[in-house]
């Protein structure tokens, strides 16, 4: 769930998880930035997430700095090219 | 699924119905710019039929040129508070 550059991948653990993450970088561990990754399906999730973490639990502390998506095409097992979304969203420290 | 500002809103529809009217924008009725929406579940779908329009089909002709995410909170049926998250991709015509 956790990297050393304070990014935050989600998936399918409780929703609730991601968001006491997201917070406790800010709050306990003094991180400036956190990015919130995800792939696929759980892009509207990461969104989710970080729209809770912000209005709910960092009002005035923290702020979505950037969003980026992108995908990759790869070959699943039986050979086929598929693509897959991602999505990074940037939140940061109000300063 | 279009309005006036060519803003696309991404819903239950065929998935190709969707990437289609995001390249149509740009070649027959030459937009500037489109803008893909979506909310709550559909975010992820949005992300995809943005990418798969960019880079399978206006590839050097479009790109992403801004994400935006917010959240609405409100009342549903029950009464109980409700936020539900949207996005909006911002596509662009390379010049």
């Amino acid at each position: 769930m956790m990297t050393d550059d304070s990014s935050i991948f989600i998936g399918g653990k409780p929703f609730m998880n991601y968001v006491t993450g997201v917070v406790m970088q800010f709050t306990t561990k003094g991180a400036d930035e956190v990015i919130v990754k995800a792939r696929g399906k759980f892009i509207s999730r990461a969104v989710d997430v970080s729209e809770v973490a912000i209005k709910r639990f960092l009002k005035g502390q923290a702020d979505i700095k950037d969003v980026r998506i992108d995908s990759e095409e790869f070959e699943n097992k039986e050979g086929k090219l598929v693509r897959v979304s991602t999505i990074e969203i940037f939140l940061g420290k109000i300063k």
